[in-house]
């Protein structure tokens, strides 16, 4: 398991994500570290954790470092370890729904430790910095081969923290979605699926009509931005493979007036 | 070749960048990755092309991966792999004009092959982040040592789009230069080269009048920001080894006003 | 020495980080470089100088390179190497105050070199990237093992140029702090350690008035953010050990108006 991955909300103005780096380096020399991202949105753990569902199935087992931790203090909430699917992969942050998607994912928790107080911390643990102090070196005695039972305390895998999430539902000539998340470049993933899309009706290439915070903006279900003018909204399969909304070099996410979780029905146009 | 560069303009953001990682890891285990930056504004094919072409001489022989493709799409431009000078680096990304002011820095193209079915692809090809699923695994299969013949179906090195960028000219007591990019500290890179300024009697530590968008600016022509006091603007030859304006502890971009190839005249003073 | 740490004010949206990644891995292939932080402020010294004091003992030894350099230019400035403590670790930067908390915080300086001439740099050494020309060549050739003495001409350990802190002091019923330094969060960190804290009469649980810029806020000294409600002020050890001041889920330094050495007055509520 020489191998790390690393998604966090610390961004990369300070140190912090160097520091853990650091800390990895030190303790578990040649482990590789790939960071996912560190732009997670500032204590947004369900994007945090929507990111690492998507960005994992392509990355090589090992172990998976995910911090997004609003609750982070001595007793404020878990720090788990999960092993999932085959069990070459293990994931680690907070109980805090962060993970879940992701293990889900991946084959689903098989075994769970709490790492809370776990022998490989960094003593004395701060108050505040738990990616330093915990994950880190934890995170390093797993990449250098300790095994999972040595990291912490055993829990059952049903008693980790799921995270809630809305559902599409596919209607009499429609898709009643939601806004789940939005990216860099405004486009909006949904949580409906191509499927869902095709048995509500809509057919790709045809027009859709796209209705936000109850105003009607006309789509067209396409394959790629280049399939619509520039400016204009379309409705994609994303690299996600999820529908999603964008505009052709511009802001779906501003042109709808998006909100987390919002609805946003899709009908055949 | 276990080497592989990249530049993009995914930003840090998002997990587009960490995603790449992965694959390149996973498809070929112990490569290591340089990122030359992903900060490239979006989908500015110029900056992504200037930027290539000053940082990949200081970078070891290898796969130069570099994506800024406003145009991806199932068929909406090639994507291209090609080999430079003595063939020990091969650029990758989309033939769009990106890669060619840095395939002529190292030496020219020597033999170019269209990638966009390349049998190292992942399955499916999405239709908008061919990084994760067709950039990042051919640039896995080239590092890990696959024969560029490999990857791609065979195309005229000559056949490869060009960048269109304007020239400079030495005119009679002055240069007629060209705002080529500016960097994030607001420094202006000129298409000029220091031969040129020579060329049209400026002289080193000499004042310089550059004008621009119809002002005159009193400048100085120096070897180092030092060589001003704060707040003035100078004319040097920058480290790319082209003329640059630049304002000491300041932003040479905000103080003229400078539009992307918006014409700037510098005359001795 | 095959491991290398970056720390500068570059920022990542150019490609200056990645082209010094990319001359440390042409002279000194398979050294390891892990980045500390490139957000530092531009030309801002003395937050970089306490990011690496703070960041540099969770990282292994090895070549500290570090770039902050507002008077960077052919004769501006010494450029120095120096080595630390046991001699393990090298800081590389320049001599403009950089290196300094975290020399000392590393055992202290025991020997140093002016690289502003060494045999390892890229000629020609342009004016303005050091970075390229002058410091990553240095730290490639110290990682792949080159003695310090060869890398430039010796000079006496303590005449490097120190950098200028305030002091907080201890006052009858509070302490008389400063705002050193205030990070991506907006928290605020001090120039009191725990123990001034403990020695002016605050007491862990307890109220604590603080006063910035003549005006008094309610807080409470606390081990973490989560034993305050969301939106009040604490005081609390933070994870570099020192005094700080945050605002749960908020920022302290927009809520007190911070400036930089800014005196706030900490008494017990």
């Amino acid at each position: 398991m020489a191998l790390v991955t690393f998604l966090s909300d610390y961004g990369l103005q300070d140190e912090f994500v160097g520091v853990c780096h650091g800390v990895i380096a030190m303790l578990a020399p040649g482990t590789q570290v790939i960071d996912v991202t560190h732009g997670v949105p500032r204590h947004d753990v369900r994007t945090g954790a929507l990111t690492l569902r998507h960005a994992l199935p392509f990355c090589p087992p090992g172990v998976h470092l995910a911090i997004v931790d609003p609750e982070v203090g001595p007793s404020a909430r878990r720090a788990v370890a999960v092993a999932v699917g085959a069990g070459d992969r293990v994931l680690l942050g907070p109980d805090n729904g962060l993970l879940m998607p992701a293990a889900e994912a991946l084959g689903g928790a098989v075994e769970a430790v709490d790492v809370g107080l776990s022998p490989f911390r960094l003593e004395p643990v701060s108050a505040t910095f738990h990616g330093r102090d915990l994950f880190a070196p934890v995170a390093a005695a797993l990449a250098r081969g300790e095994p999972l039972g040595a990291a912490g305390e055993p829990i059952a895998a049903d008693q980790l923290l799921p995270l809630a999430l809305p559902e599409a539902i596919v209607e009499d000539g429609g898709v009643r979605a939601h806004a789940l998340h939005t990216d860099g470049f405004g486009n909006v993933m949904l949580d409906a699926t191509h499927e869902q899309l095709i048995a509500a009706g809509l057919r790709l290439g045809a027009p859709v009509s796209v209705q936000s915070r109850h105003t009607e903006h006309p789509a067209r279900f396409v394959k790629a931005f280049v399939d619509v003018p520039e400016g204009a909204l379309l409705l994609y399969e994303d690299a996600r493979r999820m529908a999603a909304l964008a505009v052709n070099r511009g802001s779906a996410a501003s042109l709808l007036g998006v909100r987390r979780d919002g609805e946003i029905v899709l009908r055949a146009g």
